[in-house]
């Protein structure tokens, strides 16, 4: 793979590489590792996907210390839960989008005509690559700062873990207090390009009738949603 | 829950929870913390879950920081390999093993009759709670110095990220190469109280007629073993 260079330019992007510093609470010293982490796998063989696999697993776990902390009495589903809702896809694009990381992305050509600045699981995986990167550079006490500071809010105001069951669990614990079986989940169908996959799930009870459908950008998402239809329909069945 | 206490004879508890101390290169200042740790939740209401899931969590990271840096060449799916190999149940329990983990185990009456302080789940679950429980008393730098310690071989003859991958995706790399579609899992039993579970999934093949049965102490054990049945059927099919 060749290094491309974004369209945008370069001037601009070293602008907002220094904004996001200043947003992200964090100057980094080695720009090339900065460019490393905003680098996405479509623009340049040197780019963020190991950084993200760090990254992931500092935030986690730097989210798991704080809620052990703040939440003495959470049992440890609950934490696992709230941990959940604080580092999936959507939350980390949402930090995104308040750091202005679309305009810092370094994207191939084909994904700037996407529109792929403003999809969440680029903007989600370029926050956890950013958060690997400072940990390369300054170790995990400076990380852990920067995680604190990103969800500040949201750790200040943790929902109810009741609040934050999926779907499948909800619909798991509903069936289980019935007495009935668990549900089978198998995929349907998979289709679309790479930035547009498409799947289709169905959830069915083996000791019933039911069977629902659900569809998202990942296997999983299309589980939740055949799930969250099941638990509907039995729902409002029974009410 | 009341807490119940072992039977084996606290005095050989607390030499043996001294002994581990040596053995992991950690001395607890806090005895409770200790106790806690090595407190299965059979036992007591103040047990080790909440430990192991922040241990589990450290583990994580450690080991992903640690091949981060080792494997400076490793594309992220290798290191996730690797890294899945090195904290999956099993290593995890021989580690439990070398550090005699069986002997400070507090485990309720119940549980201490199944032979469960040689069961690998629960050896596993205890050195996450320990790792937990060394983050807590003593910060990151020196769990990172406790689990470096114990994975030390291990890291030092990390196994080709090829031959670690599982059967689930041996499977689907090899449908894949030959555009076939990819399998699907279901459920097909779930049997067997609490300590002794048992999952029997199946792999289908969509596109074809075959279909392999796997089983299990959990799910997704079940699915690999499905997995691997279809592979070698696959493979011996067109060898």
């Amino acid at each position: 793979m060749v290094a491309v260079v974004n369209n945008v330019n370069t001037t601009d992007q070293a602008a907002a590489a220094r904004a996001l510093g200043k947003r992200l609470g964090y100057v980094f010293a080695d720009d090339t590792l900065l460019r490393r982490a905003l680098t996405h796998r479509s623009a340049a063989a040197d780019n963020n996907e190991r950084l993200e696999f760090l990254g992931d697993s500092v935030l986690n776990f730097t989210i798991t210390a704080a809620l052990y902390r703040r939440c003495p009495d959470a049992a440890e589903g609950d934490l696992s839960r709230l941990r959940a809702s604080l580092v999936r896809e959507r939350t980390l694009a949402e930090i995104a989008q308040t750091l202005d990381l679309g305009a810092a992305l370094i994207l191939g050509p084909g994904e700037q005509r996407n529109g792929s600045c403003r999809r969440a699981s680029i903007l989600a995986d370029t926050v956890e690559a950013l958060l690997g990167a400072i940990y390369c550079e300054s170790g995990f006490e400076a990380t852990r700062r920067v995680v604190l500071g990103l969800f500040a809010e949201r750790l200040a105001h943790l929902p109810d873990p009741d609040a934050v069951k999926d779907a499948k669990s909800r619909l798991q614990e509903w069936l289980q207090a019935r007495g009935r079986a668990l549900p089978q989940y198998t995929l349907v169908s998979r289709s679309g390009a790479e930035h547009a996959r498409h799947f289709v799930s169905a959830c069915r009870l083996p000791d019933g009738d039911e069977v629902c459908r659900g569809e998202g950008s990942g296997r999983r998402k299309a589980e939740q949603d055949a799930a969250q239809h099941m638990l509907t329909q039995l729902t409002e069945a029974t009410a």
